[in-house]
């Protein structure tokens, strides 16, 4: 399946040590793809490659927000890229997790949110724009590519108290929604996938050390968020990055400009 | 990722010589899956043998449409659901392609349409209901399972002259959806799969023999398709397998009560 006529598929993956980066590098490296891994850490790339996955590992703090902020630089995405396509010729897919550099004011009242905490979070859309500007011409030229977007599924519902960060994720999927239509017609397929309740280690409402890569130490932190949670559990990142994965390894490339949710069923209730 | 315990997973496939059956099923058993198969080809039975899955194979017609048109019989899908439980003692993932058992007006302005075209559309619902019927409480004693139910996209985008046809489909998914949400609390994942313009060799808009299992052969007949998808293309069958895979093979199980369209864009456009 990462065939392409002969070649080997060749993955991006941004933020690579965080989230669903660390396994769906693993779930791709297994499948035959070679990886261009950004933000990873240094074990990863050891066993991506004894995987057999040809991986250049790159790292520029400014990838992850690179339009505000402290650091920003708005040719980090296109200059990655670059150094990218000079190692493989070609990006078949993509999993970008664009981050908002902005200062972190994610919940509480709109009453109490200032105009900075609203341009902080509007990083999102910069983020996002820079990496689909950097991404799809290359993947125009070569006739095609995958790229997944990781939002949120705070956008999908409104909430109260979650005003600015759920408009804004709701911005931010409907301009991946908007930019895929356009370039449909390249033969990429662009998507965004957002999770709720989908923890990883570094998940930022438990307590440290209480979710590791393999075991989620449940407590009074999780108990609301499986309370709101239909499937009245947390989401587990190796299954996000297993979701992920069937919209990036070239099996099925017949979705685009599509929104799915990954929030058991959070969204819907 | 077939492990339950030890256990091989159970996966249950009706109309699985159909549309994305065959291939569903392949990949499923590669998957380390047994299969309970309703409506398949004999040859299929004995290559998914060979793929190492045990395989029950029923075929009761009255299972596509149990509830409507010649041949109907309410208690049909129950029946199913026993003897595949007799043989493996659990169903773990089902996979079910309701159809209406109507007349099979489909097309075509409201005005020419009668209330039997209507009536015998209305299928969708009483298959899909008599399905999710059997399969939910098993599933509940067993502590979960995984459901996926083809619709159509056509229920997501309202057309002119393809009224019945959407609104039935409409209802339909959120007949699933809303289901879903009921008994997420007891770990059973239902989403539905509405494809538009993936073709099988089954696929009624195309003359006989246009398409095989590895060919489709474009004309006169896919242009419309193909200039009203955003990809430009054609969806391929096991595409849509791939993507209904990982829905149903245990591996990513957090998304309940979903939507997904299969449509190469046009849902969105």
């Amino acid at each position: 399946m990462a065939d392409q006529g002969g070649l080997r598929r060749v993955a991006l993956i941004t933020q690579a040590g965080a989230m669903a980066g660390p396994k769906l590098a693993e779930i791709l490296a297994r499948a035959g793809h070679d990886l261009v891994v950004e933000g990873a850490r240094p074990e990863q790339v050891e066993r991506l490659s004894a995987l057999g996955a040809d991986v250049l590992a790159l790292n520029d703090p400014a990838c992850a927000a690179p339009g505000v902020g402290p650091g920003a630089d708005p040719a980090a995405c296109e200059r990655l890229v670059a150094q990218a396509l000079e190692r493989f010729g070609r990006i078949d897919a993509a999993a970008l997790s664009p981050r908002s550099g902005g200062a972190g004011f994610v919940r509480g009242p709109f009453l109490e949110a200032s105009v900075e905490d609203l341009r902080g979070m509007l990083g999102y859309f910069d983020t996002t724009f820079l990496w689909l500007r950097a991404l799809i011409p290359p993947m125009r030229r070569q006739g095609g590519g995958q790229i997944v977007v990781f939002t949120s599924a705070a956008g999908k519902r409104p909430e109260a108290n979650w005003s600015l960060y759920g408009a804004v994720r709701a911005g931010q999927s409907f301009l991946v929604q908007a930019v895929a239509l356009e370039h449909a017609k390249d033969g990429i397929c662009i998507n965004a996938l957002g999770s709720k309740n989908v923890v990883a280690p570094d998940f930022p409402l438990a307590p440290a050390g209480a979710i590791t890569d393999d075991h989620i130490e449940r407590g009074a932190w999780s108990a609301p968020l499986e309370a709101e949670t239909p499937l009245g559990r947390l989401g587990r990142i190796e299954e996000l990055a297993a979701f992920a994965a069937v919209l990036l390894d070239g099996r099925s490339q017949f979705q685009t400009g599509q929104f799915f949710a990954y929030s058991g069923g959070w969204d819907v209730d």
